[in-house]
């Protein structure tokens, strides 16, 4: 790790380093632009598409990073993981691709497209399973901690980790170099795994950035973090930005967070359903509620950056179908 | 036209101008892979994604193509067309885009999203409007054929064209550019100037390459016509891919099938949906029922081609969200 500034946990060194890694690995994905997005902004919009990443989203770029730096020991023994969903296929796809076992621990709850898949990367992998627990009742971070102590095995926290931190950034170092300047980026918040990443890697490659977070309205716990400087803790949201149901930003993504971004705004459930019918039909792609966060800042009208050149992260693709159609099938 | 067959209305020379046209102008369609695709063909395949391309679909290639070629007295009077979506949008945008006024001729019960489209493309060129008519009674060849007569406007048919042929031909060029050598190329067919103009390209630049068309099942009338050595019209088929609503093959697009084409197979309705399914959950991607023609004849079997490598070309992405919504939430 070399942070330029020591007060965080990554620098962009570490994104840097990360690229090299998922070089071959990762898909480097399109930026794609929309003549319908940059009227509806005033904007020049370019969508880093990582729900065409494998396994649907960007998470894979984190794990991945994560699970190829383990010694030879941590490899035998594998990786354990607990995700609302996308961060749970990425372990256990990147666990699979080097060779390893991955426990992951999910809620009972969780898309089950999602399960599957998570299901599906594990097979023939000895030593891989799918523990379920109930997300409103019991601990996930609990329960991961005590299965990696009983089994040897480490723990791939979803976004408080250096490594998880400095593999997403390389979507918003891929964006930049594709789209070229940007005045602002737009990226979702969850736990802070994305925007710190990206922010270290945006703000490295152009100091003038704006790096702003779009959080779903039932769940601004970062944006209440940035009010009173300190990591805010809020009961699990309940909105169809599944991926975004996190109760606190991490201890290492929070700093990072607050150093760096320009700051956080929120967007309703009614806006990203909207939003998911725009990807439809005139982006043609399939973007799940949490990947229409950024976006729908921009296109919705909460983010008002007329004239600018915007990036936007699309963050992910995964979602059921038969809840994908009752979403944008609903009309506007 | 420098057709290599004198009897075929085009040659690869044609193609190659059209791309030369189109550079710059129509979108470079990204080739996408799939390992669940791969997994369920035994092929390796490469999808030419032509739902991304400008106005969602293949067709803006050979009407831009078309009408890039008007004289000076052409572009002043205009162009028209009729068509059952897509082909309408196409001559719409080119036309705009070429600072010409365009008349289009769309059946009343064309989906509402591409009479819109239509009619937003056409804004602000003065002498543009949509004209409906009523397919199941009405001869919307004819309409086209006296609209275009009263008022000096040049009719540019959806497939029957030798421009509009040669256009559409540049999406199968692309695709071996990208993709590399192919041992088969599958293609929808509605009128067949897609077919007819991608078998050119791709029997040009890997003359053992097998070209395959698709059509829905309820409308086989080009398999028919191979089969008796002529053109068969059948009755406007009841099917879900409207864009392959045709009667007929084209008087110029049916010999260039007969000749360069391995052949015809067909695929259901529910084969279609299915395919739309696979594209929305696997691939993220949005594809119009027409546009899974081609991609369903792989993944449901109909057409078995294991080990080889296999192009398809996703013809386009414009569908009601509504109907996407019955069609894809409906379930398998």
């Amino acid at each position: 790790m070399a942070a330029a500034d020591p007060e965080l946990a990554i620098g962009f060194d570490d994104v840097q380093r990360a690229a090299q890694r998922l070089a071959g690995v990762a898909l480097r994905t399109p930026v794609r632009r929309s003549r319908r997005a940059d009227e509806l902004s005033g904007a020049q919009v370019f969508f880093k598409c990582e729900n065409f990443q494998r396994m649907g989203a960007f998470k894979f770029r984190g794990a991945y990073n994560a699970l190829a730096q383990f010694t030879p020991a941590q490899r035998r023994a594998g990786a354990i993981a607990y995700s609302s969903g996308n961060h749970a296929q990425a372990v256990a796809l990147a666990a699979r691709l080097l060779g390893m076992p991955s426990v992951i621990v999910m809620p009972h709850d969780a898309p089950p497209a999602k399960l599957a898949a998570t299901r599906g990367y594990q097979a023939g992998q000895a030593g891989s399973e799918v523990v379920l627990y109930d997300r409103w009742a019991e601990d996930r971070e609990a329960i991961g901690r005590r299965l990696a102590q009983e089994r040897g095995m480490t723990l791939v926290p979803p976004y408080d980790d250096a490594q998880v931190m400095a593999g997403q950034g390389t979507a918003a170092l891929e964006l930049i170099e594709d789209a070229g300047a940007l005045d602002a980026l737009l990226v979702c918040v969850g736990g802070g795994g994305l925007i710190s990443g990206c922010a270290v890697a945006a703000k490295h490659r152009l100091p003038g950035i704006a790096v702003w977070g779009v959080e779903p309205e039932a769940g601004n716990d970062t944006q209440q973090s940035l009010q009173r400087g300190r990591i805010v803790r809020i009961p699990t949201p309940q909105t169809i930005a599944d991926g975004a149901q996190t109760q606190a930003s991490g201890e290492l993504t929070f700093p990072v967070i607050r150093a760096l971004a320009a700051g956080i705004v929120t967007v309703s459930d009614a806006q990203l359903a909207s939003t998911m019918r725009f990807f439809a039909e005139r982006m043609k792609m399939v973007v799940e509620p949490t990947g229409c966060l950024a976006a729908a800042a921009l296109l919705e009208g909460v983010l008002p950056l007329r004239g600018a050149r915007v990036g936007v992260i699309v963050s992910g693709g995964n979602v059921d179908l038969p809840r994908y159609a009752a979403l944008i099938g609903a009309g506007p």
